[in-house]
This record gives C-alpha cells, structure tokens and sequence, in this order.
C-alpha cells in the first residue's frame, strides 16, 4: 500500500517516521509549503535504511499534489497539513479514488461538508485526536457508562506546564460520556507529556483507564490503524468510532 | 422482582446488604446451614429500615429449599455457599423455572455440567468472579488485544500481606488475553483491599485498566447486574461475557 | 504502657481496636459521653482474646475522668472525643503527669492555648490529622519543595462522591508547601476511602507521594506512633513534624 | 561558574543541552574522542542564543583535557565519558582544584579508590544515577523505612520492553532499604521510558513514592544541582546523600 503525506511538522515528521518503519505500507512522498528539505530523501532525512523506501520531500512552491499523483501514484493519502490542505487535493484525490486519511483538529462546519461531499467518491477518514490509545479509551468509556449509568465519572488530565487551557481530548472525552466540564481537572507541572484518566467511581470499587504518551510518533500508529481498516473500504465517511467498534463486538477475531 | 440467598458468610452478608438496600429487587430470605442468627429480621439486622423489605434467616437445620420456595416464592436465588448447595435446591429452582446466579469459584467440571443441565428449564448464571468492574475490564482487555494483537501485555495485581499466592482474577485475567503467567507481578504489602492492573504497552503510548477493590459488597452489584440482565431470559446458561458484550456493540443504550 | 482513651465514636472504635492489638501499649478504659455499651469488656466487644487485656467502657453519666484516672491509672489519655473534651479531663491528667494525645481536628486559638498551657506540666501531642502516612508525607514534600523550589507542584485529592468541600488535608499540604489553592484537584466518585497525591513536576522527570487510606484504623497506627515518640518525653508540646524529623536527619537509626 | 564536559554520547549531548541553557553555570567546551562535530560551536549545535555561552567541541585527538585546562579554565569539570575517562584529567583536574562531578555508572573498586585518592586535594562527586528524583526517593524511602520498620515495601519498575535485566536503579533502591530482590517486579512493555514506584503498605494505609522519567536531561538537572551545591567545597568526597541530607535536616532553608 502506498502513501503520501501532506504537511511536515513536527507531527507530521513523527508521522512519517512511523509510516517509514512499517511493513504494511511505503511513504511514497511528502508535500509541505515550505521549501526547506525540499528533495532530501525521506529514508535518509530518518536515517532509515530499506530499498522498499526511496520516498521524497517536495514543496507546493513547485509541484501541485495533481502532478504528485500523477508521477507517484498512491492508495492513501494522509493530511497532517492544515485546515486549508483538503481544498488543494481533495478533489483530485477522490476523482482518483485515492483515500484520505485527515487528523486536522479544528475544521469548521463548512469543511466536514466538503470531506462529506468527497466521500461519495472515495474512503475520507477524519479524527481530530488520531491517537489510537485515546480513541479505544473514548470507545471503551462509552461502554462502561451504558453499563452503569450512574456510576461516577471523573476526567483528570496531566499536561506540561506551558499547556494552556483543558486539553482538547478531555473534553472530548467529557462530551461523550455526557460528563459536566467541572468534572475534569488539569494538572499542569513540568513536563509531563500527556496523560488522561477517566476515573469510574462505583460505590465499592472503582475502574480507571489511563492513557499516558510517550511521543507523538503515536500519531502515527492512529494513522496506520486507521489506513489498514480502510482498506477494504470503497468509499464513504468514516470516523475512529466507526472502524474500532467491529473489535468490541465480536465480529473481528 | 423476588431474591432468595443462599449462604451467608463474609460475602454472603456482604451481598445481602447490597440487596436490602436496593429498590429493583426485595431480599425474601437468607438460608444459611448455620443456626447462628436464625428467624432474624434482615432488614433489622442491617439497621434498614424500608417497608418493602420483611425477609427472615432461615437456617437448613429447620427448613429445605424446597420448603422455603413453597413458603416465600422468589424469581431469583442467589447462591454464595459451597460447591455443594447447587444439589440441595438446582433441581426444586429448575422446576419453578427460578433462576439461578451463581457465585460459586471453585466448581468442577461435573458442577458446572449439573448447572447446564438445569439450564434447559430455567436461566442459569454463574460467575467465579462476580465483580462487576473485573469482568468490564476482562471484555474491554479483549477487544484491545484484538484491535492491537501485538502490544505488550503485563498484569501486576496488589493485595494484603497475608494473601496466598497470585490472585486467581489475575490468571483468568492472563488467560483471557493469552498472556504467560509469567507476565503477572504479584505485589504484597500491608493491607491493601485489592488492586487488578493490566498495562498494554505501545511503541509511543500506554494505556492501563485499572480495577481496585473497596469492599465485598462490589460482589452485590455484581449480582444485581447479573440479575437486571436476566429478568428477561426464560431459560439458558449465562456468563459475565455473555450478559456484557451487548452494551459493547452498541445494541444497547 | 498504660492508655486511657476518651470518645468512641467510629474513629474512636477503630482507634480502640488498634491499641488493643499492640503489644507495647494496653487499653486500660474508655470513657465515653453515651451510656450505650457502658462496662462492656474492650477485648470482649473487639472479640479480641489476649489476658493482658482488661479494659472496660465506663460513661461520663457515672464517672468522671479523675475518678477513673485513681481507679486505673495511664500513662497517656488519648482524645478523640470534642474540642470540649479537653477542659473535662486536662487538669487532672497535667496533675498526675499523664501525657496528652490529642486529636481534635478544630480546635480554636483558646483551646490550642490551653493545651500549651497544659504542656508546661506533662507531654502534650496534638495532631490535627494524626496519618502516620500523612504526615510523613507532608515532611518529604517540604524537603522536595527545599530541595527543588522551583518545581511545579499540584496536590490531587480523592474520597467519596459525598465528602463535601475540599479535603482539610490537602489544604494543610497546600499550606505546608506554600502552594496556591488553586493547584488543589478534587475528585469525588463513588466510595473512594481515600487518597492524596503530591505531584512534583520537573520539566525532565515527575516526583509523585501518594497516600491511600484503607480504613479508619490507621487514626490508630499514628496514635500509637506519637506514644511510641513521647514515652522518654516529660513535658513539652509536640507536633507531628517534631517527632518526625529526627527519623529524617539520621539523628535516629 | 565555569564548567566543561567529558562525554558526548546520548546522556552528554542532553547533559550539555541542559547546562547551556541554565544561568548559573556556563559550558566552556566538550571534550569527546571522536571527531565527529570537532570544532562546531555548542549554542549553534543546540540552537541555542545567548552571548554568555560560546563553547566548543574539542577531541582528545587534537588536545588534551591539560590544554584544555590551560587554555578555557573551568571550575568543574563533569564527566559523561567511561570509566577510563577520570585517568585522563582526573590527576590535571585536581592540581588545578577543577571540582570533579562524575556520573559513571560501573567503576570498579580501584576506580573509586582513585577518586578518593584526588578528593583529598579537590572536591569530588560520584553518583552511578545522577537523576535529582531518584536520589530524593532513595532517602525519602530510607527515613519511612527507619520511621516504620516493620512496613511492607515492594518495589516496581517499568521500562521499555527491549530493556534487559532487572534495572540497576530498583536494585540499587531495594539495597538501600533492605528490600530482598525478590520483592523487584520488572515491568516490560513497549516505550515506557522508565518508572520507579516504592510501595509501602501499612495495615490500614499505603504510600507510594514514584519516580517517573520523561527524557535524558534529568541527568543534566542532577548534574547542576550537585554543582550547586559543591560551590563552597574546597575538597572532599561526595555522593548524593552527603548533598540531599541537610535539606531533610532542616538546617537549610
């Protein structure tokens, strides 16, 4: 399976060295703005030594995905760019039936139209929190609360110290199990990377799932789940909900 | 909804006060072999006061299952004795069409054959361990392992000094996720209730279930779940695994 | 060692029950305001065998604290009753030179006045929290807080859904470690007994105390402490962190 | 205060990146054996901005530590390299009174007989894991331990999975407490960067002291805070506990 990435952060590297290191697809190429490595060799860039690898980093500055598509034909590709990138490839992605992978946070109403509209012609994958430990933990969560709806609920997460405001996935773990935001507590000391814990307070016992990062490499990992579900997908819209909870129920061995 | 209990040690007190104290189901009797307590008033003997509750401690000595079902019917009988008390009121239940829970840990293989030949008459339960939150975290557990067969599994459990050997929760814990047992840390130190850890281990990311014990009486919301789930089944043999896995796949909510 | 014991509400019990499982120290009363349970055997009530065990329950109803400290003299009397407790028995136990353990968690300036007052003629020990574990760990974390003051520090609390307020105990280690309340995380659910984590935050390591109650009984283990530290004490009055420190400093091995 | 580096692996790199950006100590140079990076200005290297630091990358192919002496004077010199190293400078070192601060893990008998050797003419610092936090929780531990001797304690370490044996840090904690080894449990899963948990369980309460590592730079926190407080030795032979003890003691405040 071939991939292209577009955007090439500090995630977006983290990304692409997971992808590099894996069996089950290549990193054909990688797209950003900036023209700052432009043409360094991906394998290289890493110091990741495999003939199955031979990917390049290219800038908009002087190719357009289309032409990208055309010289280095992929299955999937993967935007860790920003909310404007789906606007430069969707169009041609899906005419290809090349699916998409997107993990941009923050799209606007208008944009989810638009990964909708694209995904009557092919595979569009979107998390905001791509993370593969978060999301089984939003999945999992959501399973204890309809087992005991009224079991005790509480979310503390533990940031660095610099992190401003409560962090994103609490609250949206808060959202899905229908928890009040005062319910989550954020430490906020040194350097700690990132940790969630969802506290289930039954009377004579009580149940916690933690999920604790080490890296964001684990990004990654959430990309290569999503892409290996995908697959077999034709086309459609699909979310983590939608491709981990074949897993709770049996019908994956 | 009815419940009769049989056997009233440690537990079995536990689970009686769990019982009295809810409003779905009213507590018809205790039957203990003992004659310490006999003829008591339950409600007055946990210092409840409700008037729906009106059970008595019986005792074999003086009174069979048999008897007590004729005198004080129930839907439910609840079984926390021995392996043994399954023989004294399996078959009468069986023909009431009452349905047995089960809590028994340490049957052999003929017990349970006995238990699933009633299971063609009534609905029967059983569960070595009934626990609400350790069964939640044996089904969540799986489905990780499922969705993620190559992370690194390791079960550390916590409990009182005095405690033998490793806990039998943790290797049905190992079992279920085909983990060796060589992966379970025992961990024992002063008075600790009882803590069931089990860490996956990714490249980038950690995730922990976490079960920890605060009193016995978890048995009894152990037992008013199982119960809740089978007010609805006629007859069958029934596991923590079959009761959960319904609120995993969303077919309830 | 002699020990009298004033109040048996349920901390006093618990307390009570660790005493007389100590072999350094005996139980020789308890006097208590209630007449219920009055001239009950302690070992008896306890179901705890052991000949050198004696005492009985008397009630401030039929027996004043100077008649009881003739009639079966101690060595210390320790106080779980009120902040009113004191005035009915501090004179008459300064008198004989009975040393005084406190543990009245409000008392007001005019009460902490008298105890001092008291101490210039006997050891008087109070403690507001009198945790072994507690204490202990308010004392590292003062020594981390010297040692690094600059780290990030945040005190999360957890106890059962209805304890209301924030944990008095996490304000005094808030105090103690000069830390705003603000950086105090409370989470209530469920049947927690009990914790306190002391988070250290270095930007390339985390230091975390935590303190987890099992059970009322451990009032007693830090009672039995502070008797163990006065016993060579003649007078003088004494905190926790003075009969701690010494353990810190070597000065103890 | 003036200091150079011996050792440029993976710990010096993130040592030297740790100094360079402290204000109280200055990097005057790095001294390593290989070429590689010979000559490149250490606050380009790390792209780091301040004009008070303008070190260099020197080899002991090209200079020696003597020359090196003579031509950047330092008041410390910190030593990341082998257990060779200290017989390159140490000799030059102590003429001078270059404090010495070494972090080499497994010197042998005659290497610390070396060491003392030179302390009698300038001060020298030996820790085999300089981190700040598990010095602090080796004598935090040891004040519980001498506070309650008869406490349970269990030690638990985590680490990523390719990490052979039992960590020398858990050895060397269990020593310190008198702990057998077989109360170590060895957790091994994905990239947990490192864990230490000190357990102990009282009867009716448990303390947990951890210590969790996020990356390599804690080595530099540790190196600095040695040097701290070695500024007003003039000779002498230190460990961690000879510099952590007076903060325990309360004779710094």
């Amino acid at each position: 399976m071939k991939v292209g990435l577009i955007g090439f952060g500090r995630t977006g590297k983290a990304v692409a060295s997971t992808i590099i290191q894996n069996k089950e697809f290549t990193l054909e190429w990688v797209l950003r703005r900036k023209t700052v490595l432009e043409n360094r060799s991906l394998p290289e860039f890493f110091g990741f030594d495999d003939e199955n690898e031979k990917g390049r980093i290219y800038s908009t500055e002087h190719i357009t995905p289309d032409e990208l598509f055309d010289m280095h034909p992929v299955d999937f590709v993967i935007d860790f760019s920003s909310t404007l990138g789906i606007y430069t490839y969707g169009q041609e992605a899906a005419e290809r039936q090349i699916k998409i992978i997107s993990a941009i946070s923050h799209y606007k109403k208008e944009d989810i139209h638009y990964l909708k509209e694209l995904s009557k012609r092919t595979a569009v994958f979107w998390s905001p929190n791509i993370t593969l430990g978060v999301n089984y933990l939003l999945l999992a969560s959501k399973s204890l609360k309809k087992i005991a709806p009224f079991v005790d609920i509480e979310v503390v997460e533990e940031h660095f110290k610099q992190k401003e405001g409560v962090s994103g996935t609490a609250v949206k773990i808060a959202e899905a199990l229908d928890v009040k935001a005062s319910k989550i507590s954020s430490i906020r000391a040194g350097g700690i990377v990132g940790k969630h814990e969802i506290i289930f307070g039954f009377p004579f016992q009580t149940v916690r799932l933690t999920h604790e990062s080490i890296s964001r490499e684990a990004f990654g990992t959430g990309v290569l789940f999503a892409a290996h579900n995908l697959i077999d997908k034709k086309k459609g819209y699909y979310n983590y909900e939608d491709i981990l909870t074949p897993y709770f129920n049996n019908s994956k061995n």
